[in-house]
């Protein structure tokens, strides 16, 4: 960290912004320039509270030089990790795609999604028991009893699941049932819930917030990857910016620049990211194109026949083509799909 | 809500959306321009999805008209909703400043502070016991222990306590010891809580989300006063922009927004909006000058001599030179202190 | 345009607005529901001004149906515009990239970057003579010495250039010398200036404002295609967010959707979107993979012997490397290169 | 200027940084931490390209020290600026209000809005002549007639009237009529327009762009200084975000901000950077509490009845009821109305 002090400021205040840091434990660079002084502070290991710092008389403002992240951080680990899940493995060669409902409604409706994705070669059936909405007054999910047809869908298709899990106290039973546990993006700083995904022994699928940044998405890893558990993967979903024409702005620079900072795997949710299905597809491709390990698809984002007939939804046939269309740019960047 | 149709759509296809809309149970009215043909949907009371209807041939988009929330809304509840604690009234004519540290740290600090606050005639403390951190490396807080000094000061000084609570099972035991219930902006759309303080016999104090708009801190009150809590006060705390001067920016508007939009009490926190202490006094005016209910002041976040002795950092001279800054401007909009 | 009435709304107050309405030559269409009367406006064609029918009495708010720009539209225009420059053609087949120095700064220099960007098989040089400094004490441009030096270096090389127009005054001396015309993204609402580009004689490339929406973008190019210009071909330069380890962030959704609503070319500059060099090439892929029609690439932002040795600074192996790595994507999704 | 050389960077790299920074006739300051080198730059006063450094071998990232403004910053210029208009002074003890209607639309309409603004005791008047519209096919203005109309209100009336001035070659001609030349928005960076009004012989409201930062604001009014005009008005408009029940989001802490940084005098438009009648009240007396100099008002955001019989449009009432209720706060924060 570096401490960059008023101009002006007397050679009492900066002694006593030394005396400060030494205080704490960490060494001091001072550096005289001709307009500032700049105090360079040379760490112990420990983080240093910033604003301690800028309270004290003198001081115009600190700059963090380390990235806070350690553990999620190619510097740590330059290795890709790799997740395998029953021999379908995440961060690899291999383009993995997750598709399914936004929600699971019934055992009929799952099985007949699955089999779409089994049959258009995607890799792991994704649906919520657990959903969180907007309004108090929407469709909550089936809670336990989606788990169980999650599960049952597994059984009869020997596709993996993943589905969210929403609070601390659900996250032992999500974890008898799915194969990985999904954070929604609401939930990346919901620390409490972090800490328990951290100690469960199953591999996380973690989102970005809609508002966090990518410095905060590996801040949110870093919590999950320091209580134990190594599985995560990193999930570009869109963030929040001023177009309204589509839900959310893909960042679609977070991917090469999540896998330049850290050695997670990285994956890309361009049906949230969009809220349009019309623009799933060249996403999708982008996506790929830009170093995605995998994607998070929407089998129906809320489709026409919703709760009566949601089977049909997925729309296969599209679907199937969305993948189809997506190998040639795998292969183009050196994957396989 | 009103469905857009493409420029030309087929009549099939308009036909087709109509049906599906009565299918719902909803009523049709149909008006078709020179350009495109507009579907107004009748609604039956229960929420209808977006998604589902945009996802149907021929349509280009849907148009949301009713606010979606009702409980939290000025139109279900026209008067002013008043929170009393032990006599003292937040959202009536008297402006409420609830100000403290950022953490609890020790029994002397606080009280030391919690005096600073009651001789400038603040009227509530605020503490972190629980603490939410971007990393898991920085001070958590101190838990129950927290919880404990925070109970015992109250006692000392006599002023009511305010407290974050951060994981639904937390709530019980926060309950026991205050007065106000805090929900941070990270967790205002953590339903699992929100629930859980909605069953809570406190009154929330709950914090808009730092990219959250002013109708999704509507509908995060929504789901406390849908489960039967209807002592929530709205928080103000600044949202994410581009701007990188200050750490957040503090939405000014969005006070006389929420008192036109619903009943509950606004208050403004503009320590954590700012981030500056020195923009702190003229925002507190500011915020009072735009008709908030009260103010959350951080006494000292994170003064220069934090853990050791940061008794004395909640600066009292400069506290108290803030609130008697505060009474004219009270008084400029027909309000006491 | 839809009319939101409030709840409550008198009978005269809503007679009122239809009336007005009315004798601004519209036709009104009434919609009671339980909760709100909507108002249905049936255009004439012209334009409409929102807040003045917001203003009235009773009035909630308005809310837009149709696309406000018409002869950029897809709706208007269903065919693919196709610009061509000398034999050759952006917006067919053919991804087209154009590459060279952020700014032009001698004959050699540009010379030498030019003949890279042949050999590395790119279509069209890019260099800069005037240049929009944030700081009025940063290097302005050569100005007409610059346009100068790209004349004769197309002379030499046989590429197109495109170069930018900041001033309406400068359109004629620009136009005597370039190809194609480039409004920046400081200038995309700079009217006078849009003005005097749509009577010009030249292809216009049009950048996106680094906080313009999709459909203000779209505005900007009917401001040239209303004064006569139809060659416009639109540019994604990335947006302004809260996201800050890259300089701005790349709108991908961005290129489909502008696909969809205008029947305009549209080219991606990886450059300015990401800010860094390392992001460049994941970045192009993902364009070309989304759909777009071309790349702008900088082909030194600004490299470290700048002024002095320049020339080498376009990286040519690497910047043919990024080159050959697109190919394959290109025609993954059924393009040439 | 600092550089942070990457974990590993090797000493060869180190050394071709430092003797690149003193090639550019700067001093180089070398600190080793434990993870990282950081390089200190000790300047010569002219401005270093960030980017230039960031492109070479084994750099991580630059981090700025000095503030980029220097004309506009406090540290150069300690006491405030007043700028005086025949006998009116801004940036004094005085909040100045000045308003009207957006455009001018015709004598009648602009001497009943500014005998109304007169008898409120505003202090300037507003109108545009030369319009900015999103639309090509809006009401662009009444151009050189609006002006006269502007000079003839203010013989009658004695008001001072501020205009908006669109493009540089436009300088001259509204200087002839205006006593304050207004640079919107849209044109804040505008080199050539702030260029030709730094040469003009009149003060200069500039307001902020909506998508602009504190820091290029002052960028652009360093321009104006640059060029010899020092009479610059800065104005916080509101900035974009993702927040929509506004048009913008009024940055309510730039002003005690923008005060500290610089010592310009700040006004507000709370008009414009709500969008909505009912918020500009409760803004404007927020804004006045903060510390602004004064406010932009419009008198009439788009009546009811426009360009027919819009004289009425200011609503006289209310305006003076808005003065009315400005006064106890601006005495409440020191200042007189």
């Amino acid at each position: 960290m570096i401490v960059v002090m008023k101009q002006g400021a007397t050679s009492a205040q900066i002694a006593n912004v030394a005396a400060r840091i030494e205080q704490l434990g960490c060494g001091v660079h001072l550096s005289e320039g001709e307009e500032r002084t700049i105090i360079g502070i040379i760490g112990n290991g420990r983080p240093l509270d910033r604003e301690q710092i800028e309270r004290m008389d003198g001081v115009e403002r600190t700059v963090p030089i380390l990235r806070p992240f350690k553990l999620a951080s190619r510097d740590f680990h330059p290795q890709d990790t790799v997740v395998s899940i029953n021999g379908l493995v995440i961060g690899g060669r291999q383009i993995i795609v997750m598709a399914g409902p936004c929600a699971v409604e019934s055992h009929d409706q799952l099985l007949e999604t699955a089999r779409a994705v089994k049959s258009a070669n995607a890799h792991v059936l994704r649906g919520g028991a657990f959903k969180p909405r907007t309004s108090p007054y929407s469709f909550q999910g089936l809670g336990e009893e989606g788990l169980r047809i999650l599960a049952a869908v597994r059984e009869e298709t020997g596709l993996p699941v993943v589905t969210e899990v929403m609070a601390p106290q659900q996250v032992p039973l999500v974890t008898t049932y799915a194969d990985i546990l999904q954070i929604g993006a609401r939930s990346m700083q919901n620390y409490a819930l972090l800490h328990a995904v951290g100690e469960a022994q199953r591999p996380v699928l973690l989102k970005r917030g809609m508002m966090s940044t990518v410095e905060e998405l590996l801040m949110a890893a870093e919590y999950i990857l320091s209580h134990g558990n190594d599985r995560v993967i990193l999930c570009e979903r869109g963030i929040r910016t001023f177009e309204h024409y589509t839900r959310n702005t893909i960042d679609i620079s977070a991917v090469p620049l999540l896998k330049q900072l850290s050695h997670l795997p990285v994956v890309v949710d361009p049906s949230h990211g969009t809220g349009k299905w019309n623009l799933v597809e060249p996403v999708s491709r982008a996506a790929v194109a830009a170093g995605a390990d995998g994607l998070l698809i929407e089998g129906h984002p809320r489709p026409e026949e919703a709760l009566s007939d949601g089977a049909q939804s997925l729309k296969p046939a599209r679907f199937a083509e969305l993948m189809k269309g997506l190998r040639p740019v795998a292969e183009a960047v050196g994957r396989t799909l």
